[in-house]
């Protein structure tokens, strides 16, 4: 299990920051969000130290959605969204793999979400397609 | 593996509507978005049928995040979003679970992020905690 003694969510994992826990098992801790989106925004975490997706071994991946799905329940939120960012500019602010489940009870709470879709272009898609094949 | 004769995904995991498909097992399809928010937009779905997350059984989450985690690499996108809507109200527009996989590369391409965080109430927090404790 890899640890970062400077990482915000290692140092709750470790219980040296207090949090207000909803799940711990041997590989990964859930709590609270002290900032909501909404009320029930939460957070599911990896206890393995991986600063993104790309780089967090697939054996500490596969508990995380159950996990997500639970709190989503216990929530009792009917509609909500499960978000998470890599990368600065795509609004990571704690550089350790979380899963936010953030409630969606009215368009004014919860996640705002921007969907800037463009024209459809299937000629560079089809292109796009074989590239990424490539490397899968 | 539960199907529903009219739904989309259902129908491009059948073949029988054409796809980009990037991956596909037993249990996970996955393409790219026609409807991409930036280049390397892709999906990321279980061949079961359920509508959202929490009616989504455990067995067929384990393998989505690996596929997720695969295509974001494959895109090469070094900024990148995951997301999972549920419900109109959280901007879900098809009744399938999907995951979406959509890289960052500037600030106007990609997803839209709004974080209308409110002020910490930590007695409200508190409370909220043993209610979800107790659902748990």
């Amino acid at each position: 299990m890899s640890t970062n003694a400077a990482c915000i969510f290692c140092k709750i994992v470790k219980g040296e920051i207090p949090s207000l826990k909803l799940f711990e098992s041997s590989s990964v801790f859930a709590f609270l969000d002290i900032q909501p989106l909404s009320r029930g925004h939460a957070l599911v975490i990896p206890k393995h130290h991986a600063p993104t997706l790309t780089t967090l071994p697939d054996e500490h991946l596969s508990e995380i959605l159950p996990v997500v799905k639970k709190l989503a329940i216990a929530s009792g939120a009917e509609n909500f969204n499960v978000l998470q960012n890599n990368g600065r500019i795509a609004h990571q602010q704690v550089d350790h793999v979380h899963f936010h489940m953030i409630p969606k009870p009215n368009e004014k709470e919860g996640l705002g979400v921007g969907w800037p879709a463009g024209a459809t272009d299937m000629e560079k898609l089809k292109e796009l397609h074989q590239e990424m094949q490539a490397k899968l």
